[in-house]
């Protein structure tokens, strides 16, 4: 038997702004540091960024792309899931993690915090949506204790 | 060459109050009146109230499911589309339509209105969801008309 | 309660022979003077000349398309699904039909056999695949009767 | 950056033979001494067997599931992919790869093979179907040699 890698989603803008983008660094290293992977849709901004930080503090990091080319992925994916469904990859990447961080993110990103939701999977937002149900964290060190308090 | 159906996607609560599901079936009636068919995610609640005013008003009503079987469909389905991809078919339900019709709901309702919101479909609430983009009405009269208004 | 339209799939070549488009619209055409409706994968070929069929003779025809713009439908599509799903939609495409008549075609054709008889749904070929578990007719009329003999 | 994960998708039967499970068995071993991961549907038969021995020879495994649940995965998936997608997520397992290495299998690999043909990838028959396009191997180091030869 293996030890299942155990994922956080995070979730966020393509386009971020730099304290987005520095936020979402940070969560991906705070992830790794506490020993769990994460997995992001795999193309740029808050996805990049996260993924690197995970993956730069040694942490496992999947891209599930909505593409059908594993080319589209940033370059700090591990594993890369291509789908070529578009936006109904949204529903993978938070189902693939025992929960999910969003910083920042437009209607996509809500998309996957209601499929989220609907999953009962625990969602934190980090200067994202303000939606019921959702917990609030103001810098990525809340953000990644409240989400582990919730799913260790 | 056969004219394509228009289909007004209507999204909300499996289990609606009493107002909701009179508003989802004069939601459907006024859509049939104005010429429009509707799309639903088959089952019960807003779906089967709203597919049942479309019907019994002479309107093409559809049904994507989100299970493999078409005997999960509620009674006012014409055409019914099983999918076997669980919530995925969310995306399909609005996908489908040229504008989303909200009436209460709960988190998977908030997957549809950012999937439709991200296609850059237009979304009346009635009852449902404040999203920012998204237009409110408080009548089912007023629901149809601003969707019509925008997509007609 | 509205009586749910019953479909067949019609799977196939994308660019077929003039005998198999010719088989294909008489398929849909036999479909339609049965009672029965059509589903196929929306796009050229096969698909469009047995939806033509079966609407020209008076038969509900449903397009479920790879991509997201429903403009990319033949135009003998009454109902049309576009849904972002690229691939994925073959597996919709023979969910929606009772069974699948299969007119030439290739490597997606064959994606869409496997699905059809993995859910158990009769499939009959017409100058297409063979395959263990298919049937095989030579004539749209013996395709059609060989269908229509078993999901009726 | 990181160096993405080269994954071999290995497809089959979820009830084998005693030889086929072997097969996989060695299959994955293969992968994992040439320095490749595998990946597969994540549940049993083959895609146990071949991610078992990927696994204990040290190679990378990732399973994308039909459910939505991870508890459904065999214990050697490194990387649990739950999709919800049903059927739709055998696109997904050959999408993930290189290319397929089918053993044994009926109507679902059948699907999966005419979707990785479909996309262009290259895919060996090891005990399973006979495919124009395929390709066939008789032994494990075969099947493993002629599909590397074709992606490395």
């Amino acid at each position: 038997m293996v030890e299942t890698e155990r994922l956080i989603s995070v979730i966020g803008a393509g386009a971020p702004t730099d304290e987005q983008e520095e936020h979402a660094r940070q969560v991906g290293v705070l992830l790794a540091a506490r020993g769990w992977g994460l997995v992001c849709g795999g193309l740029g901004g808050v996805m990049n960024a996260a993924a690197r930080g995970c993956a730069e503090s040694g942490g496992l990091t999947v891209g599930i792309l909505p593409g059908h080319s594993r080319r589209e992925a940033n370059p700090w994916c591990k594993v890369v899931i291509p789908t070529g469904l578009g936006q109904a990859r949204n529903l993978l990447v938070v189902m693939a993690g025992h929960g999910a961080i969003a910083i920042g993110g437009g209607a996509g990103t809500l998309s996957e915090i209601g499929h989220a939701l609907k999953m009962g999977r625990p969602v934190v937002g980090l200067g994202s949506w303000h939606i019921e149900g959702m917990h609030q964290a103001h810098e990525p060190e809340d953000a990644v204790a409240t989400m582990l308090r919730m799913v260790e």
